[in-house]
């Protein structure tokens, strides 16, 4: 009865996706609402994602060169006015700090939405020389954007994420170090969190506010919409020349720098959600998952049984994330379901019989296989298990995506896809933002990214007719 | 030429110690002001001292059982009215946002001072029973005082801390948690930052808003200030009947837990600046800095130098941090400097002299000793150079502490020394509130704490002259 009642506790993924997201963030005690409209607690269980995502990033960022910074986090007004682009992207949706202690502050301060601006008055004070550079500087933080309409990690006033800021000698070291950057995050994306993803370029109209380029990793989630992962961005020298950061170069000249910047974000934690979860909660990657291995020990009120169950607990702390569960107030079966529901890959399940044996009974959290392993293969099939999860995550989430892409070739086919399908649409695009404008106010379908790797579908713009000029992918988003 | 100038651009210790300090912060490159008064923006070299902290200090809170989470930076004003003693502490030192977005905001929202407000709405949404708990929950983050006069990183509008907030379901068990956290800050301070602490209690004119009981590691600078440098405080249930955080107990009751609350902070920065810093600049503790060898070579421009030097630096770089300082746009002695300046524990030159004899030259930053070593040895020398510089500069801090504490019985000989001596004072005291705040007023020496292991210096307070119930440690204070 406990079991049944617990599971019932989440709608249904079929019925109310919307609500069922929402379920499993509090459910599964990834996030909480708090006092403060707009902002949510990020408890234990989603923050330790969250570290394990980071943690990845920054060794890898780091690899690279990339040295942590921090800037502050209220900006003077006169600041963000600076940069035109920006500032009207980012100025409708700040929050404004208006008085500190006692006093009334002569010029508002807003918190920061991100620090492109207070980076580059810094930058501007201390580049020298073609010799400093390249300056690449990450931030680790939160920002605050004045959002109407929130949803736990997806879209909240406050969001977690890693800031990175660069400046280089030349334009191209600049775009290169943009992909080298985007590297990062498919591979933190895919081999991490077992999510495929699309690499491309944003057209014009989807692009960051004060940026020539924008590059994106999109991913595809369960229900066919679309979710941006990752950003890296090319500012050319737009902020350098708003802010006068220039250097003398290799000829005494003097010259401006080339701009990068670049984030995910805690919205990652989202995406691992929408893109694994199922009807009985979370299912969590492998390689991030908070707990690797939950061990619940059978009718535990037996001699050895919870003795064995420390054993094998402390044997495989040394290689695996694990937990045991010896709760004597639940039964073996609602434990079960909470873990399923918590998301942990594999659960050891381990009883009288069992030790009799000389074996375990590993179970697996993404097909619910059952399997009898002998003790003393424990970590190796553990280890085989936990990359057979991965993979077996990801490919699913491939044969989605390849199932919900469509390749569209004029404007009725574009709806009726949409409606019916949800997901990728692939069309031909003849460049112009009017056409962008027109699919997104008829179908809320906007353009995902130009790939790297385009195909050649037509010769005609999927709205206008005219003559093509790029294959873009397109979808609604979240 | 060039070297000399290099040294003279910082201020002379003796001369003017306030400003040495400043110069430190800015030519070390560890902090820089910015647009924003009262900000500081804390440089890669900076910033990668307080990570080599906080990455040890998480570590040792994991090992407690505690876990990250985090709250939101904006908390209602109602909120922070709650708990009478706390919001007189904070309210008029915090700033306040009053517009989000386009809309003027209904509450106006502080940017938080410290969470324990917002913890504690959570805490009371959380607990239900016994079984719960404790919660160990830490943040990582930065928090915002409106503070008049700022200095980097010992007094800044942000600043950067861990803010751990726990609850208990005795009062017991969270004052020996208090203790457990101080044991950490103890470990981390003396056995990282190499600066010895006093252990004890605040007096209650000098707990946290809010506290029952404050427990603090004070530390004493070059200067003979003293600096607080971690504090843990027990809350007692304050909090917990304030926002009415209650569960069920063993025997069926509501009850209330027992809160405690403990940070250290990116002040740590300036207690190493100002504990171990002389007139050639900054001087690290071997086991937190960013770099623990540079490798200078010697005319680097002759065949087989640099060559050697890049061989020695990817061989030391499994053991330990190691920069090789190449530029060939300044001299060997100009590098000296710069490192010396930055404070780097150990020089290894090398040479083409060098090189014939298959010798490094290994200098200490503490002690400017210079030591010949066969190249074949240098993992095992710069092992030993490391801890023999962390117990000298230990001890050399330990030393001056002891010369700069001084036993007095009267009011006489507490104002006598503290102009002559500045330092530590112990003295005892009656334990009014009255004898303090007389103290404070006529020398602007505090109270920095009751320490764990107090003496019987005397019977009779020393300003009063009344029946003594404790012995204190004065000073002046950062």
């Amino acid at each position: 009865m406990k079991n049944e009642e617990f599971v019932k506790e989440i709608t249904n993924i079929d019925e109310d996706f919307a609500q069922w997201y929402t379920d499993i963030c509090i459910k599964a005690e990834l996030a909480d609402y708090t006092a403060s409209k707009g902002f949510v607690a990020i408890r234990p269980y989603g923050y330790a994602i969250y570290e394990n995502i980071s943690n990845y990033e920054d060794k890898e960022f780091k690899k690279l060169g990339v040295q942590n910074v921090t800037m502050p986090l209220l900006i003077p007004e006169s600041l963000l006015n600076k940069e035109k682009d920006h500032v009207e992207g980012f100025a409708p949706e700040v929050a404004w700090v208006t008085q500190g202690g006692e006093e009334e502050l002569e010029e508002r301060l807003c918190v920061r939405p991100t620090s492109e601006v207070i980076f580059s008055t810094m930058y501007a004070k201390w580049l020298k020389s073609w010799r400093d550079l390249p300056f690449l500087y990450n931030q680790w933080g939160s920002v605050v954007r004045w959002e109407k309409e929130t949803r736990p990690f997806l879209r909240t006033r406050e969001f977690f994420w890693h800031e990175g800021h660069t400046i280089h000698e030349t334009a191209e070291e600049a775009k290169d170090f943009c992909i080298k950057i985007l590297d990062i995050y498919t591979d933190v994306i895919e081999n991490l969190l077992a999510i495929p993803v699309i690499r491309g370029k944003k057209t014009d109209s989807e692009k960051f506010a004060g940026a020539v380029s924008t590059f994106t990793v999109e991913t595809l989630m369960r229900d066919g919409k679309a979710l941006q992962a990752g950003t890296s961005h090319y500012l050319g020298d737009n902020f350098s020349k708003a802010f006068n950061i220039t250097f003398q170069d290799r000829e005494g000249k003097q010259a401006y720098p080339h701009y990068t910047t670049w984030a995910t974000t805690s919205r990652l934690i989202g995406a691992i959600i929408m893109a694994h979860g199922d009807d009985r909660g979370l299912k969590l990657p492998p390689r991030i998952a908070p707990i690797q291995v939950v061990i619940v020990p059978i009718s535990q009120e037996k001699e050895e049984v919870l003795e064995k169950a420390n054993v094998i607990k402390e044997r495989l702390s040394s290689n695996f994330k694990v937990k045991l569960d010896d709760r004597d107030n639940y039964t073996a079966g609602y434990k079960f379901n909470y873990w399923e529901m918590k998301g942990v890959p594999v659960r050891l399940e381990i009883g009288p019989k069992d030790i009799e044996k000389g074996e375990a009974i590993l179970v697996r959290r993404d097909t619910f296989e059952k399997k009898s392993v002998k003790l003393e293969n424990l970590e190796k099939e553990l280890q085989e298990l936990m990359d057979k999860i991965h993979q077996n995550m990801f490919d699913t989430c491939l044969k989605r995506q390849e199932e919900k892409t469509t390749v569209v070739h004029n404007m009725d086919e574009l709806v009726k896809t949409i409606d019916e399908n949800q997901g990728y649409l692939k069309a031909m695009w003849c460049g112009s933002a009017e056409c962008e404008e027109k699919i997104k106010n008829l179908t809320a379908v906007k353009s995902r990214c130009i790939p790297f790797e385009e195909e050649h579908l037509d010769d005609k713009c999927v709205c206008c007719g005219g003559p093509a000029k790029h294959m873009v992918v397109w979808g609604r988003q979240y």
